[in-house]
């Protein structure tokens, strides 16, 4: 089934189009059952069965909405609205939001697919925390979508392509291997300053005097 | 002078009023002046003047913006909007824009004092780099803030206190020391999956296929 999506792509080395994504959704399914017609041992059958249709099920679920989420990073390039990433935040398996990356559509360098995705559900939801949802990202995320994430309390997180890929075309200025806990700052040029006049040690009392109506 | 301030505030031990960092302001700019009526060599001085005006110039640039950034801090907290945490943009010693804590006020777990100064920023002078800015944060940056800076590329962050500050008073769930390359993300309960089904075969080909057209 890989092999021959693998192929498939090849082939036509193009955009995969909506037609083309509904089509692999249902052939991914079909794959998994026909499985069942070359097992010829009953009780094996009936626990594979369960099994499979189990790990069916939670893959085809994870198929489905990084599926969307790969959608969506076309988009944010065929649209011209942003760079390759898309995210789709799901909640009880319904997605809440599907977004793409918005940096050139929103002028802000911030509007990566995963941020564009928490601001929306959060704001369609109408809560500060996604704790009961998940997030699908077509790309690994780079620090600064991966601290989002967990500010985000999100319960689980699956992506689809490592950020080797990326820096593979490119992209590698300024992804950071968050996952792993290594960075890739010291790319770049950038003065940084502890500051040692007043105006640092009155920074230094702010959280001793306002711990008490702060929110954290 | 820092003690000084330090004694004037554990004295009053409130909540610092726009006054009062006024005459902090004032202070610090009289006192850096003040120095130069105990030096009597007068090569030295000469020396010296021309050193320490360029260092007080500086220090009370980096001074006076830091000042504002604690004192957007004060206002996310006084004003319900977020956490106290303040950040200012400057673009040729000029404030762009100068923003707080927005978490609470835009239900947004990503509305940190900086990525909203950013996205400010960017929408005002309508560029998404903030090549030629400076910016000025009351505490040290997360991760996340950390790598929006880095995404913005500006030239020089001058930040107030440091995260350790923030654990103190309980901000620690999410921390991750960005500047020292370590992170405490292992704190946090995510489950983390790389996906292995179709659906992450195609997202392998998402860059490849759009590297013609995508804008990093």
């Amino acid at each position: 089934m890989v092999e021959s999506f693998c192929s498939f792509d090849s082939a036509h080395n193009h955009l995969l189009s909506d037609s083309f994504m509904e089509e692999a959704n249902s052939e991914s399914l079909s794959s998994y059952l026909s499985i069942f017609d070359f097992t010829r041992n009953y009780r094996f059958l009936l626990q594979f069965t369960v099994f499979d249709n189990f790990q069916a099920v939670a893959e085809d679920k994870d198929n489905k909405f990084l599926m969307k989420a790969v959608k969506e990073a076309y988009k944010a390039v065929e649209s011209g609205d942003g760079d390759p990433f898309g995210a789709v935040v799901v909640y009880k398996d319904e997605i809440v939001v599907s977004c793409h990356n918005m940096i050139s559509k929103h002028t802000d360098p911030t509007a990566h697919a995963e941020v564009v995705a928490i601001r929306e559900a959060c704001k369609k939801l109408n809560q500060i925390e996604l704790s009961d949802c998940e997030m699908y990202a077509s790309c690994e995320p780079c620090a600064m979508c991966f601290a989002a994430i967990q500010y985000s309390k999100f319960k689980r997180l699956v992506y689809g392509v490592k950020v080797e890929a990326a820096i593979a075309v490119g992209i590698d200025a300024l992804i950071s291997d968050a996952l792993r806990g290594t960075g890739s700052f010291q790319k770049v040029e950038l003065k940084i300053k502890k500051a040692d006049g007043d105006a640092a040690v009155i920074a230094e009392q702010v959280f001793e005097n306002t711990k008490a109506k702060f929110t954290c």
